[in-house]
């Protein structure tokens, strides 16, 4: 049984795996190009997820299984995949702890107002007139409903706040007040005071945003996106935050990533950009390892039962 | 009946309680000097807390019961108060919301280093190699395990942090993994990542935190005062910021407000400073005359059941 990685992980993790399965071949190669000799004799190929082509599929002739250590799948060349019967299985819900927690910072920057205070603080002015709001009672709209939209559902709940849920079906997700489809969820905008996306990049979310949207929100309410940058198109964004039809847009996510520094985003008042930060976290790989472990013990134990088994016709 | 307000209400808490109490004669004045010739026929009295004094007492000859409608009670007079078996109720509680969101908005605006974020945003520099951490088990001391405390820990344990809470004691309080009173708490302060104050200025809390228990903090942990200045003496706080003992200081109280605009606090890296901003929110005064309301009720029923009822002896 060979393991083919396409990025060396660190030491502790190398001991750790061949430690735990010495029965395995682990072969760890800095990226895909060095590991191209490798492929035509690998089982199972670990990757952190933007590196495949349809060629390294093609090379792969005994793959059986690819296991992504993030979330974002944009990248990967299903058809060929799909093709070949590869199972492909993912670290859905590592994220969800860190992308809850950053957006909840942004939420109470925003409701406590915490850049107009570090701006009075640098200036050593002691005001207490700051336009301060609470999350108690305040209204929290999420775009995508799964593993992360949840999280921050139930955070939000623990906060005392109103949660809907946005997702394709509507159907019921934890911690959610009420549910929405992406065709229907324009109505309940008006009552949203937080309207953050968690949504992936597929063909039914490209562009789903439009100036409708906008308009239809509160003046004061507060935007996030820390899903993906192609949820609403650029001029659309500015559009919207020119003409003031929001409080104010929280961006952690771009078209074009990193966003260039002469890019209009960055000079905009009614737009917080952040470094695509959410889901950073230093718990990143060892949650990841984790997943990746249990689903290998479960593999070579010939169960079934392998968790973040990725539907590689819907691509998620 | 007569009630005396030593401030004057929004008109629309003035309506709602002249509507709902038609067999009570309400006098509203804009300060206590206004209010002296009205002090010997109240027979309750309708303060925000820091304006009596023993005189006030003396003059008001028929009174039985002062409702402060905050939760500060360092500046009354409790002596003549007590002497004459008046009856005092506070707005306990109405500070807990406002003050854990905004505890939780400090915790997570270093955790996720959002002050270093808005300084590169305002470069324009995209730099994801920011040193963020994470809420989800971190530790979290809370010293003062009342209202306020219990609803930091019950957000804390809403972000799966370890919660320790700090009370006179160490009696088991809600929210809490475990307790320490004010004599034992600093054993587990090695332990701690954040240690956030909420105690009121009592005989026992005044100067309670020296050098030796930041001594005894982590180097990388956050001291969070939202209770009362006088915790700390400023000399001591100064010579932990300046050693680095801890890796920050959010100071929202002070020993004297406002703080003076050439206090060396403003100017130290290591000390975010707010101006007493925890507890403010627009909901302050709804949330205070819903007290007042529901004992006023209680009061002319003459039950026994008043909310938030002071013992006298101890000032709490």
């Amino acid at each position: 049984m060979k393991i083919v990685f396409t990025f060396q992980p660190k030491e502790e993790f190398v001991d750790d795996l061949t430690q735990q399965f010495p029965e395995v071949d682990f072969l760890f190669y800095k990226k895909i190009e060095e590991a191209e000799s490798a492929l035509p004799h690998a089982d199972i190929l670990v990757t952190m997820g933007e590196d495949l082509s349809e060629r390294h599929i093609e090379l792969s002739g005994k793959l059986k299984w690819i296991m992504v250590t993030s979330a974002g799948l944009e990248k990967m060349p299903f058809e060929s995949i799909r093709e070949k019967g590869i199972l492909v299985t993912n670290a859905r819900g590592i994220h969800k702890i860190p992308m809850a927690e950053f957006t909840f910072g942004l939420i109470l920057q925003h409701a406590k107002q915490l850049q107009l205070v570090r701006k009075q603080e640098e200036e050593a002015v002691w005001s207490r007139r700051v336009p301060t709001s609470e999350l108690h009672g305040a209204t929290l709209m999420v775009l995508g409903a799964g593993a992360i939209g949840s999280e921050i559902a139930r955070i939000g709940k623990a906060f005392n706040m109103e949660t809907s849920g946005v997702n394709t079906t509507g159907n019921q997700s934890g911690h959610f007040d009420r549910m929405f489809t992406l065709q229907n969820f324009e109505e309940y905008l008006p009552h949203a005071d937080y309207i953050v996306s968690v949504l992936p990049s597929t063909g039914e979310t490209t562009y789903i945003l439009q100036s409708n949207h906008f308009e239809a929100m509160k003046d004061t309410s507060v935007f996030i996106n820390v899903g993906r940058g192609d949820l609403v198109e650029e001029s659309v964004l500015l559009h919207a935050v020119r003409n003031k039809m929001i409080g104010h847009f929280y961006l952690d996510v771009f078209e074009q990533e990193p966003l260039a520094s002469d890019h209009p985003f960055w000079r905009e008042e009614g737009i917080t950009v952040t470094p695509h930060l959410s889901s950073i976290t230093k718990m990143y790989m060892p949650r990841a390892f984790d997943i990746f472990k249990k689903n290998l013990e479960s593999y070579l134990n010939k169960s079934e039962e392998l968790i973040n088994v990725i539907d590689t016709e819907r691509g998620y």
